[in-house]
């Protein structure tokens, strides 16, 4: 269960160094998480009407190989665990070669909103997306 | 009627030129606004609780000279009209020299959040807050 | 003489208002004015090849209907003078109505890099990548 | 062997529910880490100087609470490795409360800009620079 997508990297992403600065790959991260949750359709929207804020509790990230401008990479984001928590893996490579250039994941918990209170386990809804998109596959 | 404030240029705000990228100095007007908009006691929180939203439908900046790093900068922003809208000056300076880097505007207006619509005046609420700070600056 | 681009807005984009903070247009700006300089064999891989730097000396802004999540634009960017300045003129519509949400422009001189001097009239090798590109659609 | 640094949270790093967007604490890391470079004497000027580049190979954060706007934060970066590659850690803490807010940490290792190639132990630059503030430290 993943989505991919391609970006092309972009001079204000650069640093000094001329390649894209660390912190801007949670953009690039989101991006693709934003893909593979509209295939889940549980993306932002669908997760507020749904009454759950899915706030990031943890993010990591491996810089293998820098990315450079101008330079096409491709962000695949998989789902890795939605049992409990939301966790989704994420691969960045060149898109003309395939090299690895990064790879990491983001953690997201459920906050049922009327409540203000976090849960330990994912609400059935997330369970009933996953389980449709998986029949869907099938 | 006008607020300071300093910022240190940070990594990174910089772009391959190693100067700060044109795009950022928007954080730093808003810093700016944000201070005197604090002094106004009228910033977004007040502004929300009002009825009103004030999104910012013009721009401008004029790069005199680049900003580089590490460099201390200080920020004034001066209201320069409320009757219709809320005009806001910028002025960034080399904080040690005083060296003028940058000037530019804002502009906002006021839109009745509950009705969905723009003012073409600005709401009472605005005209009370300047002229209490006025009375209190005499 | 133009480029015209489609971006996807982006929930990184949003403020607390749900819609594109402003400060983040001058990203929108820049990826068409890469596509433009592109089209015109002059990026900043050339513009720095050739012995120039062209920092951004202006911007403008006009936010004339807010970007929303998830929201496609299109980005135009057009050549408004090169004599003596670059300027280009931006226009950001909505994809699938056409609906004019922004405009605006930047400004960029040349600076002559060995010498550490701004150039009050663009460098030849402009003129001669504006009249290739003019040749070429003709 | 740590450096303290208070930030105000901006309007600009909100997302839509209101609070600081987890893309942004790149930037939060960074300026403590510049801070802690700064005590050592070793901040990207004098690293570029020595010869060495120091990417970030890789970024772990774990949101404990969000921040929210306003907001007074104190960012403590430590010095957690050095001999093989450079670990920095953080912490992020309510100004006020002291309550816990971040932790995290960042890694770079030394890249010799002139062979362009990766380290596998520190260059001696480092050990003497920390050494140099733990004997003015004691």
């Amino acid at each position: 269960m993943s989505a991919e997508i391609t970006i092309k990297s972009q001079f204000y992403d650069l640093d000094p160094m001329g390649i894209v600065w660390h912190g801007n790959y949670a953009r690039f991260f989101e991006q693709a998480r934003c893909a593979l949750l509209d295939h889940l359709d549980y993306n932002y929207q669908q997760m507020s009407d749904s009454g759950y804020a899915w706030p990031i509790v943890e993010m990591q990230v491996k810089y293998v190989q820098p990315i450079r401008f101008p330079q096409d990479i491709t962000v695949t984001a998989t789902l890795a665990e939605y049992e409990n928590r939301l966790k989704i893996k994420y691969l960045i490579q060149d898109s003309e070669t395939g090299k690895k250039l990064t790879k990491g994941f983001t953690t997201q918990v459920a906050i049922d909103k009327k409540a203000d209170e976090m849960l330990f386990q994912s609400p059935d809804i997330l369970y009933e997306k996953v389980e449709k998109l998986l029949c869907a596959e099938e």
